[in-house]
């Protein structure tokens, strides 16, 4: 069996694993690329799950202005602990998720920070659309769902598409850098603002 | 009589007035420098007052960020056109508004940015609060009015003692750059972050 270091090293870019963690994987399923990512992106999922829980209030005020004073953005994002906050890969998650929100304007942070009210409404107009183009009830429920979907990855910043890598969503962006980094992270909160907007 | 160089510089840093201006105002006032300072910063509010008509859609987003991260404000500003938006003297203002309200930490812009609902409340809690201390009713009045005016004051950016200068209000340090460059200028909002806030 060949494994080569180009696998680790992609593996490593698109889970956060370790080095070692990233061959042993690789080589329990034959070098199958496809399997070991899916495999140590479970995992990580269930540890930051675990790390979910742990209090973050430590992090940074990152900022991002663009087009020379045009566009600016600002968030906080946190981690556990002021060491964390200084590394260099944690700083580099705090300008990416800076310059995804300059290039492409999300509402809210998660699904979570949308008030019941507003997803209600979306709902509501998105069946009373598909019920006016004469859709069949069962198939409106499926409409709306699909609708829903596209609306929240459009809105909400977690869900979208990372503009420097499009097969990844911002929050697979962060699991990689909790992965790698041991803390739990979470982008608290943010600001956009464009001139006369 | 004797007008100094020294005398006309700091007219002109208080009031923006021109050269000529400043000198001739002196001139006029037997190099009175307070009655100087009286009329032209008079003579600046009406020419203020004029341009506060006119559409301020250009400007700058600027931010400021402090200790590393731990603090950030972002502040949109507006004037006129682009060119003046280009200037020193609109970018030191942008700077000086970002650095006092990270200093400072205003709620609001202005007290025309401000709820009804909250001022009332405001007023309603100062008036028990006076009246609790057993004031008589045409006192309580005055009580109020003088805390209200200390509420604004620190919670309102343009009502703030201006950091830098406390002679000066932050209404007054924009009414100067008004009167420098002469277009309309306008704190349009603003965003503060303190990291775990």
């Amino acid at each position: 069996m060949n494994i080569s270091a180009d696998q680790i090293k992609k593996l490593r870019e698109l889970t956060g694993a370790g080095i070692l963690d990233a061959k042993r994987t690789l080589e329990e399923h034959n070098g199958d690329f496809e399997q070991a990512l899916a495999l140590l992106k479970e995992k990580g999922l269930k540890n930051a799950e675990k790390k979910a829980e742990r209090i973050a209030k430590q992090g940074l005020i990152e900022t991002y202005v663009h087009g020379g004073g045009k566009l600016g953005v600002m968030i906080e994002i946190n981690c556990e602990t002021d060491f964390v906050a200084a590394t260099n890969e944690f700083k580099e998650l705090a300008h990416d998720v800076a310059l995804q929100i300059a290039a492409t304007n999300p509402q809210f942070v998660s699904e979570a920070n949308i008030a019941p009210e507003i997803l209600d409404a979306q709902k509501k107009q998105f069946a009373e659309a598909a019920a006016a183009e004469g859709k069949p009830a069962n198939i409106v429920e499926k409409i709306v769902q699909g609708k829903l979907n596209a609306y929240l990855k459009e809105s909400c910043l977690l869900n979208q598409s990372f503009i420097r890598d499009d097969s990844q969503t911002i929050h697979d962006r962060i699991q990689v850098t909790i992965a790698k980094l041991g803390e739990n992270i979470i982008v608290k909160r943010f600001a956009r603002f464009e001139l006369g907007g």
